[in-house]
């Protein structure tokens, strides 16, 4: 049997969906096939058929994982956060930073005051710095313009970022993300204006893969969040949200009665919104970098969202107000350490769910036949290593659709 | 005037003592010029003298700090235990972990069975980890060994990172770190074959610039530590001690009537144990790496620390067990969030304070004339994005003696 590439003597991690005793779809001798950029087998050395190879490569034992997913990050945007961070923890009250230019208004005006070209320069070192650990795909989300042209130029960005690097770019529209200065005293206006104005344009320019919102009290409430779902649903674009870091508005619920691809952060998630997120299949995204950096004490609640077989991810949320990082591997040691997450719930995070938080689990986050070949090579032990170490990069190589 | 290399348009962040408007030492149109591996001008351009150079590297606005000082790290061990790790997070009991080989012990047993070779190669990954991020010292303690063979093969293999990186290496030697199961129930015995057996070879081989203890409930007590202390002076080794982690043992007291270079971890730190510092000048050494990934929640006494003007050092900790952490950077995020340290302390903590730690400060740990040119290079707006980001490596060049 032909194949473009062959990996052989890799040990597997596969990800693909076990019972609890494999977890991880571990192969210790495993080999993986692939042609015209898709797997055509991934699995024991010992069943697989006879390929001829176009290219063999003797991995020596390494780790091999499907390529890492982000499935949530606001990696576009304008300006730098660190003075702020400087100033508050130098004892600045909140009016000496704001009064200094800080806060999401900041990151806005800079993200409007940038061209397109500027917001792509800015966010590729952020982007290659995930690429760095094995990111193949990468969802990036607007959200600093909040207006027609910002945001536009947000995710225009963001698709080049594509062209720029190989790597799959998931975009989302997240107009409701705050509200801007024009509107104020008016969220409902604004809503309209996202809902009518922005959004048709934004859908007729094939700029996004789907809509997010931002439903808490200092964003938008559970009314308006359904305006924007129901919008989303006229464009055919799936939704996702924002709910549950600060208060619990049960945005959950909304969002899974919109058959969410996702609900992010969760930390006041409660039982009814674990319920309907089950029923609905919405994976819950947590982001320990935002909950590490913000001093966050409540925990998400894993063990109801384990006890429901809710699919849980694991994301960045890279953004520079309170999660300015650029690290699936460290992302996965903060959802260990902070959240008391095991090691194959940490690695399905970053791959199989969080291909699924993405609707691309068709053809992202495992390893199995069908699926794309986007794979991550590791100089480590054991998969266990990924998680447990600070700081420190394994990666052997990266492999993106077979390349 | 003559130089072998001068760095023009700059911005340093030059780390020397300052007033509190200056802490650290910015320059914003500076240059440095060094000369057979010494620093002989670093401020402003437009007070420099006139440089003949041998050769100019023009810096284009890019930001220099010192080499980055890791001060404290248990580099050189065997074995790996990402599996006790894994194990602890699928809801293993201690009983379990220590069945299946976890704990200190099996760092132990690992170490003892490794060559040097062996040792050697499994800390190169680690110290390359570090190396990359701008770091030109590293202290490396033994303290696996735990036997007069296994504690020289530690320190000559941290002595050998040296020849096989272009890297200043401080070794430790740390015999009073565990009790070895040869000596169960006699600590008295061990720190005798310690202070009698071992460290007259350590000392006669020159294989340890300074004698560590751990002095706790779980280590061994200020009686003890005393004994090791004093061992010490007979060979002439500076002292510093692992002190006040888990408990207050008055540590912090003892290692300061003892002119200790530095006390480590001190959460449990109190005012006398401060003011003694104060007063001996002892450096307290932070470690973030161990209290995160340990989910201690009592704070070190940073403020303090502070009012009594003690320097405050950060390091890694780098170790199996409690802090598989390989990143200064990260270190620094660590500092600032969960210790609310400053930009200014955190960047002093891994420069000056660090070398001070080390008692290296009069050729290390600031951009001065008469200092060692051990500089790192970085792409950043400003000093405060070295401790804002988190996975992030912004490292331009790195510097060590001048090359
Ligand atoms: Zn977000
Ligand atoms: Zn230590």
């Amino acid at each position: 049997m032909h194949c473009d590439r062959l990996w052989t003597r890799a040990r597997l991690a596969t990800m693909a969906p076990g019972d609890d005793a494999q977890p991880m779809g571990i192969v210790e001798d495993g080999m993986i096939a692939a042609s015209d950029g898709v797997i055509v087998y991934a699995g024991p050395a010992k069943d697989a058929p006879r390929f001829e190879a176009g290219e063999t490569i003797d991995c020596a034992g390494r780790w091999i994982t499907p390529g890492l997913i982000d499935c949530h990050t606001h990696l576009v945007f304008g300006g730098n956060r660190s003075r702020e961070f400087e100033m508050r923890l130098a004892g600045a009250s909140y009016e000496e930073i704001a009064r200094a230019g800080g806060g999401i208004v900041s990151t806005m005006e800079a993200t409007r005051a940038a061209s397109e070209d500027e917001l792509v320069a800015g966010a590729l070192p952020r982007l290659d710095a995930l690429i760095g650990e094995g990111l193949t795909t990468i969802e990036v989300k607007s959200g600093y313009g909040l207006d027609l042209a910002s945001e536009i130029a947000q995710l225009r960005a963001a698709r080049r970022l594509a062209r720029k690097r190989d790597v799959r770019v998931v975009t989302t529209f997240l107009g409701a993300h705050a509200l801007p200065p024009e509107f104020a005293g008016d969220a409902d206006g604004y809503i309209a204006h996202v809902c009518e104005v922005m959004l048709p344009r934004i859908a007729a320019e094939g700029l996004a893969d789907a809509v997010d919102a931002f439903c808490e009290g200092i964003g938008f409430s559970p009314a308006q969040t359904e305006r924007v779902f129901a919008a989303a649903k006229q464009y055919g674009l799936p939704v996702k949200l924002h709910a549950e870091q600060l208060s619990n508005l049960h945005g959950a619920q909304l969002a899974a009665r919109h058959g969410a691809l996702s609900a992010d952060h969760l930390e006041h998630l409660d039982e009814d919104g674990i319920a309907a997120m089950a029923r609905s299949g919405t994976v819950a995204t947590l982001l320990p970098g935002a909950f590490y950096f913000c001093h966050e004490t409540r925990l998400p609640p894993l063990g109801a969202l384990r006890a429901a077989g809710v699919p849980i991810a694991l994301a960045t949320d890279c953004n520079p107000g309170t999660s300015p990082l650029t690290s699936l591997l460290l992302t996965m040691n903060m959802a260990a350490t902070l959240f008391r997450m095991t090691v194959p719930e940490c690695l399905a995070g970053v791959t199989r769910h969080a291909a699924r938080a993405l609707g691309l689990h068709d053809t992202l986050g495992t390893l199995e036949a069908g699926k794309a070949c986007d794979l991550a090579i590791w100089d480590v032990e054991r998969p266990a290593d990924l998680v447990y170490r600070m700081g420190f990069n394994p990666l052997h190589a990266r492999i993106r659709s077979g390349k």
